[in-house]
C-alpha cells in the first residue's frame, strides 16, 4: 500500500483552506504515519479567482463539484461545501455512484441523509467518514465509534455549539441581555448567515442525532430532536441560575429509556462547578457513559479553521491506513429503528414565575406543584420595584410530564404573570 | 472477513475478568460492531482453581501464559499480567514469535521494551496495541495517534495516576498529612505492591514515555523521563498553594524543546480553577496541545476493572475490524531518536522557605533571587509560633536552571532553615 491516496476537495472555505495546508506543510508526518503520501489532485470551489492566501496552482480545478466527484483520479472525496441540498448533496451522492470515499464535515447533510449515504457508501465497500461534522477537533466520533465500542452506551450529554455556548458564557461575564450579545457574536462572524442554526439549537441538535446513531446503534432520527433554542434564555435566569450554583448551557442530551430513543437539545441547567458548567466561551464538551467505562469528557475548540481541518485529517489519514470501519460503527443496514420519545426521564427543574405580590400568592403555586405531586427543594422571592414578585423554585426531582402539566394549569391561579420559564437541570 | 477473531487471555486479574465478561455479555452488540464474533479460546493464569465469580469452563486452560502464547488457535494474545520482566515478558515475545497480534494493558513492559516490541510486531505484520496501558478507560491512545494523526504536538500533560491524585486531593479535603493519606489509600488497596511504582511516579512516568513517543514520533524513552514523586508533598503546601489559588497535581508533561525531548513527571501547581486543578480523586486527565487542532481534554476513570476492560476490548475490536495501525502511529523503524533534555521551558516558581525571624532575613532571600534574574510575583509570610517564618514566594516566568542555582545558593544566606520547597507552576 505504497502508491499515493488521491484527494478532491470540494469547498475552500476556512475548513477547505486548512485541510490543503497541512496537506502542503505536513507532507513528510502524513506519509510516516498514513504508510503513503496523501495527494491533492484537484479541488473544488465557487470563485477560482479568489485570493485565499495559499497557492492552489498545482492542482486541478473544477467548477463544479460533482465533475471533481466523477473524476477517476481520486480516491477520497473531501466535502467541505456545507448544507444539506444543493451541491454538497448532489456531489457526494455522485462520489459515491463512482465508488469514492466520503470525508465531510457536513452534520446537515449527514442528519437528514445519513442512513442513505452510509448505506449506498457501504453497498460499494467504501467508506464515509465525518469527524469533523460533530464538536470541530475533538475526535469524539472516534472515542465513541472505536475508543467505547465494547461498551453500551447509558447517556450521550453534549454542549456542541460553540456560538451557544459564547452567547450564554458572555451574557454571563457582562450582565448584557441577549439581544445585545447576540449582536456581537454576529459582528464578529460567529453566527452563521441563517442564525436559528445556532440559536435554534438544529446545527447543534444534527450532532446529537449523529452521536445517538452511533451510541445507540439506531438508524439516524434527527427529526424527532426535541429542540428548543436559547432565544427565550433572559439575563435574569442567568443571573438567578448562577446564584443559585448553576449555569445554563444548551445541552444535548441522549439517552436510552424503557419506552425509546429520548434525543433533547434545550437550555438546560448544569452545577457551576461541573465541567459543563465551567465550559466557557467556543469551546465544545462531549460527556460519553458506557456501562464498562464509566464517564469519559472531552472537550476542545468546537469550530474553525485548524480544529475543524485536524479532524477532516483524522478521516483521510485513517482511510489511507486502511481503516474499514462503517460509518456509524456498525454496518448501516443493521442499525435499529427504535421509537422516539419524549423525555420523560425524571430531573429537577428550575421555574422562574411573576408572582402577584399579595399574600397567599405563593401558597397557591405551592399548592398546584403539589397536586401534580412536584415537591419544592428551594425557593427564593427577590426584592421587586412593581407589583410583580420574581420568584425562583428549584424543585425535587420529578418527571417532565408533571412539570408540563403544572405549567398549563399556572393561569388558574389568578397570581402568576406572564408565561412561567422552567429550564430542566441535567443530573451530571 | 465473517470467521471469527480468537483470543487467549493471560492474566485473569480484575481486568482480565473484566473483559471476559465483557466478550460474555455483548456477544451480539460486539459482533455488529467488529463485523464477526470475539471468541476466547483459551486462557492462562496463575490458580486454576480461585473463584473468580464466573464461568471460564468453556475456554481451555493453560497454566503457562507462554504455552497460550503459542497456540495455532489464537489470533489475539491479551496480555494482563502485568510487569515488565517474567510471565509478561516472555509470553508477549514468544506470542510475537508465533505471528499474534497482541493487546496489552502492560504500560511498564512497553515503556522498558516498547521500540523492541513494535519492531518485531511489525517485522511479523502483526499488531501490538496498548490502549488499556495508558489513563484507564480514556481512548487517549486512540486521540493521540489516529484523532490528531493530522497534527504535529506542542505539549501532552497528564494526570495519569490516579492513587496520586486521590492522595493529593484527600489531602486538601481533609487537611491530613500525607503518612495519614497514604495509610487510607493502602488500607483501600490503591497501592500498587510495590507503592513507589504509584507515589514516585514511576507508573505515570511509563506511560508519560508512550505518549511522548507517539506524539513526537521518537523512540520510547523512559529512563530520560524525570521522575519525582509526591512523598515530600507536605499539607502545609498543599494549603499553602490552595491560599493562593493553585493545586498541586503530579503532572506529566512532555514537549519538545529547542535543545531535544523534555520529559518530566513531577508534583507541579496548576492553577485551581483549571481543568486539572479541578480534577479530584482517580480520575485521569490528558491534555493534547496540537498546532492545527489547539487544546483537547481527555478526561476519565484511569484504573479499575470495567475502564481498563473498555480500553483492551477497543483495541480487540479494531484488530477483529482490519485495523493495521503502527504501534506508535507510525512503522517503530521511522522513530527517530532524539536528545532527551531537563527541562529548559520557562516558568514561574512556587517556593517555599522557613525563613529566620530576623530583621533583612527576606531582604536576603529577595536579593539572591534577583543575583539570580529572578524576580518575585508574590509573597506571603505566614504567622508562626516559633522563630521560623514560613515565608510563600511565588516568582514571575523564569527558567529551571535559575531556581536550582538559586536553590543551591540558599544556604549561603544564613537565613533559611530546612530545605526548601521549589515546585514549577505548569502554564496551561
Amino acid at each position: 500500500m505504497t502508491n499515493p491516496i488521491k484527494l478532491g476537495i470540494a469547498g475552500l472555505g476556512t475548513v477547505g483552506i486548512g485541510v490543503v495546508k497541512i496537506i502542503q506543510q505536513k507532507a513528510e508526518t502524513l506519509q510516516a504515519r498514513a504508510g503513503r503520501n496523501i495527494e491533492i489532485v484537484a479541488v473544488s470551489a465557487k470563485s477560482k479567482n479568489k485570493d485565499r492566501g495559499i497557492d492552489l496552482s498545482m492542482y486541478d480545478w473544477e467548477s463544479d463539484p460533482v465533475t471533481l466527484a466523477n473524476r477517476k483520479d481520486i480516491d477520497i472525496f473531501v466535502e467541505l461545501i456545507g448544507g444539506h441540498v444543493g451541491a454538497a448533496k448532489n456531489s457526494i451522492f455522485a462520489a459515491i455512484d463512482n465508488e469514492k470515499h466520503i470525508v465531510t464535515a457536513n452534520k446537515a447533510l449527514l442528519a437528514h441523509h445519513g442512513q442513505q449515504l452510509a448505506e449506498k457508501t457501504e453497498d460499494k465497500n467504501k467508506l464515509l467518514r465525518f469527524e469533523a461534522a460533530v464538536a470541530g477537533g475533538i475526535p469524539v466520533i472516534k472515542a465513541l465509534t472505536e475508543g467505547l465500542a465494547g461498551n453500551s452506551l447509558a447517556r450521550v450529554v453534549g454542549v456542541m455549539n460553540g456560538t451557544c455556548n459564547y452567547i450564554l458564557t458572555r451574557m454571563q461575564s457582562s450582565g448584557l441581555s441577549y439581544d445585545e450579545i447576540f449582536k456581537e457574536a454576529e459582528a464578529l462572524g460567529y453566527l452563521e448567515a441563517d442564525p436559528n442554526l445556532d440559536v435554534g439549537g438544529i446545527d447543534a441538535g444534527h450532532k446529537l442525532a449523529l452521536l445517538a446513531s452511533i451510541g445507540f446503534g439506531t438508524k439516524v432520527n434527527f427529526e424527532a430532536v426535541q429542540l428548543e433554542g436559547i432565544g427565550q434564555i433572559s439575563i435574569d435566569d442567568i443571573n438567578h441560575a448562577a446564584d443559585m450554583g448553576f449555569r445554563i448551557k444548551l445541552l444535548g442530551v441522549a439517552q436510552l429509556n424503557g419506552d425509546g430513543l429520548e434525543q433533547r437539545m434545550s437550555p438546560c441547567l448544569v452545577p457551576a462547578a461541573s465541567p459543563l458548567g465551567q465550559l466557557e466561551g467556543g469551546t465544545n464538551m462531549v460527556m460519553l457513559e458506557g456501562d464498562h467505562v464509566g464517564q469519559i469528557i472531552l472537550s476542545g475548540p468546537g469550530a474553525g479553521e485548524g480544529p475543524t481541518a485536524s479532524a477532516v485529517m483524522a478521516d483521510v489519514i485513517d482511510i489511507a491506513r486502511g481503516v474499514r470501519i462503517p460509518t456509524f460503527g456498525q454496518q448501516a443496514n443493521t442499525l435499529r429503528t427504535v421509537q422516539s420519545v419524549k423525555s420523560n426521564t425524571r430531573a429537577p427543574y428550575y421555574l422562574r414565575l411573576s408572582l402577584s405580590d399579595k399574600p397567599g400568592a405563593l401558597a397557591k403555586v405551592a399548592s398546584l406543584l403539589g397536586d401534580f405531586g412536584i415537591s419544592i427543594d428551594r425557593m427564593r422571592q427577590y426584592a421587586h420595584a412593581d407589583e410583580n414578585a420574581p420568584v425562583l423554585i428549584v424543585t425535587h426531582t420529578t418527571d417532565p410530564q408533571s412539570i408540563e402539566k403544572a405549567l398549563a394549569n399556572v393561569p388558574k391561579t389568578g397570581v402568576v404573570h406572564d408565561k412561567p420559564v422552567a429550564l430542566r437541570i441535567e443530573p451530571l
